[in-house]
């Protein structure tokens, strides 16, 4: 056998290997993107390293939900508190956590975060989002999104308490 | 003159030029590293960029303080917490914020931040904080750190309730 074919079975082996390999990266890939539970009405989805976002502020919602809270801003959202920039830009991402809370085994006096609840998503799209303030809303838990119903409501509680800051009720806690 | 004292003058200008200027830029860094307020027994000051790190958990803070809280850690830190890993690896910095609160104008419900009352800061560095579990610690009210007194009284409570987990109370909020 020469050389030059012993060196094309050297590559060849290992990329008939690595075929079924790449074939099912890229299939994981698209199902990753096109399978992201969005939600109804607005399709918006959880954006991406979210979770390593800014604060914008912690929160504590009382009855009937009792959930201490916590919203994170992606760039744009914290420039734009940052410089009082209203309406928000398109881009500006906002998501709320949402956890149960109970008291620190450590501490009594503390309430700490106990099983996460809910996480809500605004996303600016002013092109998109038209009749909803150029805002949409989703509501997920355990990573899927609520029913429509429950989206529907979103906006008209926004729309009736905080429409003078664009909609948006959390304040920046400095 | 020669081609060589040319070349030699027109690089002689330009540092004369430029001395006062870098004396000014040096004088300016080594003032903004001192003059920074640093905690009494650990010399920890307030980290710059904190109020942008990811947060660890958000927590509430019962009688008497009463106030709505925050961590935030750096890099270091959120690797720490993903990976379990224990005891923290120097350069590990955690910053709590907290402020008082009241009830939201917008939402009757919800308790949101009011005024900033301290930012409280850990910083690992072992070698530099044997004595106190290779933390350092600072208590800052509007920028200042509290005294020597109540600086002493951070590491005892840790001590007491969470040695275990490397003297942190906070958990990372999933």
């Amino acid at each position: 056998m020469s050389m030059a074919s012993d060196l094309r079975r050297s590559w060849l082996v290992p990329a008939a290997a690595l075929a079924p390999v790449l074939a099912f990266a890229a299939m994981a890939l698209a199902r990753a993107d096109a399978g992201k539970p969005a939600s109804p009405l607005f399709g918006v989805t959880v954006p991406d390293g979210y979770r390593g976002w800014p604060l914008i502020a912690p929160a504590l919602e009382g009855e009937p939900l009792n959930e201490l809270r916590a919203v994170l801003g992606n760039d744009v959202a914290v420039r734009a508190y940052a410089g009082g920039t209203l309406p928000f830009p398109d881009g500006t991402m906002l998501v709320k956590l949402a956890w149960q809370h109970g008291p620190s085994p450590d501490f009594e006096p503390a309430t700490v975060p106990g099983r996460a609840t809910t996480v809500q998503v605004m996303v600016k799209d002013a092109t998109r989002y038209p009749e909803t303030g150029g805002w949409g809303f989703g509501r997920f838990i355990d990573g899927k999104p609520v029913d429509e119903a429950q989206h529907r409501t979103c906006f008209a509680c926004h729309e009736a308490r905080v429409r003078e800051r664009d909609y948006v009720f959390t304040r920046y806690a400095r």
